[in-house]
């Protein structure tokens, strides 16, 4: 895990968290705040941004795929981020764009790895491997207890489906993450005011700007 | 890549090759040998003999899907693999039958190891862990050069439309995986006559039966 790369073009933000944690709402915010001060921004997510993403995030997401194996789940949400990573995220930050998206590897790691039954390390290796270790130069964990969440969904899909429990652990993988590269990471309480925390991020996006 | 793993019950056999090297028609043989000495065998293949692999199938080999990311193609196999193995492989191996399968990793390694610019430890590390390291009892490479091979065929899938080039290393790639462990490989040159192709597999797969 040693060779990680950081783009020395463009600058690459991601939203993490679980699920109505307010991803959307802040990421929007931010890419309008970036765009009024002339940065082109380009504003994605995982899974399914790309044509074979589409296709994977049905499979992945839909009730109707049913049981899957964890590797297999894990191995296609590598697969989407392995084709987002070459392009969609890569060929904006040559760009010198800002790519802000809506989750990326920590979502894996936390998901499959905290979540589900599998090594953190192996799944770690994957993606890795799967994103050519393309790291954000920030992450924002907008950190909210799962109960508080899940509650904004009446329909759910098939990770949202999951248990309170599965929920918590993926959660604490966020915060994990986080404490272990708190140069790259900034933790939000998703309870505050939208406009605070929207403060909040543009302040340390602010630093990475050109 | 240490703690391959060898199932205690059943036996695990898989036929690998280019295409058109007869590997549908032999293991179709092989099948009905067994049967006729009354094992229970399970005749299945890779990659879309599970409902999610048969989406993935329509992904990595249909024309419409044009370029991949050889990251996302590599992922995309093995997700394959991983739910195959799971599902379908293990649970029949654990019954105690006969589990003939129409490729398996080593395809992998050769197509996307051998055949991609893709670094062959990485390949074999990803497939090596979607697998759990499940090995075949015995791998039937029939081997045949890809001008005789592809000439069979005028309509051609993503795979089968590579260059020559492509599928003289996918070719290489499988002899070098027979030639580093003999014990687990025959080799078998496919233009030799079906029957004698035949007798040689039995002649293989006889001493592994209980």
């Amino acid at each position: 895990m040693s060779r990680r790369v950081y783009a020395d073009t463009g600058v690459f933000v991601c939203f993490e968290g679980g699920e109505g944690a307010g991803k959307s709402t802040q990421s929007g915010l931010l890419r309008t705040w970036l765009e009024e001060r002339d940065h082109t921004v380009l504003l994605t997510f995982e899974p399914g941004d790309t044509p074979v993403g589409q296709a994977l995030r049905r499979i992945v997401l839909s009730p109707e795929t049913g049981e899957l194996s964890h590797r297999t789940e894990a191995l296609l949400y590598a697969a989407d981020k392995a084709e987002h990573v070459d392009t969609v995220v890569l060929p904006a930050l040559a760009r010198g764009e800002v790519v802000i998206t809506d989750r990326y590897v920590d979502s894996s790691l936390a998901y499959q790895g905290a979540g589900r039954d599998l090594l953190l390390a192996d799944v770690e290796r994957v993606n890795r491997w799967a994103t050519g270790d393309l790291r954000p130069h920030l992450t924002v964990v907008l950190d909210l207890a799962p109960e508080a969440g899940l509650g904004r969904f009446t329909e759910r899909d098939r990770i949202e489906g999951e248990s309170v429990e599965f929920h918590e652990r993926v959660r604490q993988g966020f915060l994990d993450l986080a404490a272990a590269d708190p140069d790259h990471y900034v933790v939000l309480d998703a309870r505050a005011p939208i406009e605070e925390i929207a403060a909040a991020i543009r302040a340390r996006v602010e630093v990475l700007l050109p």
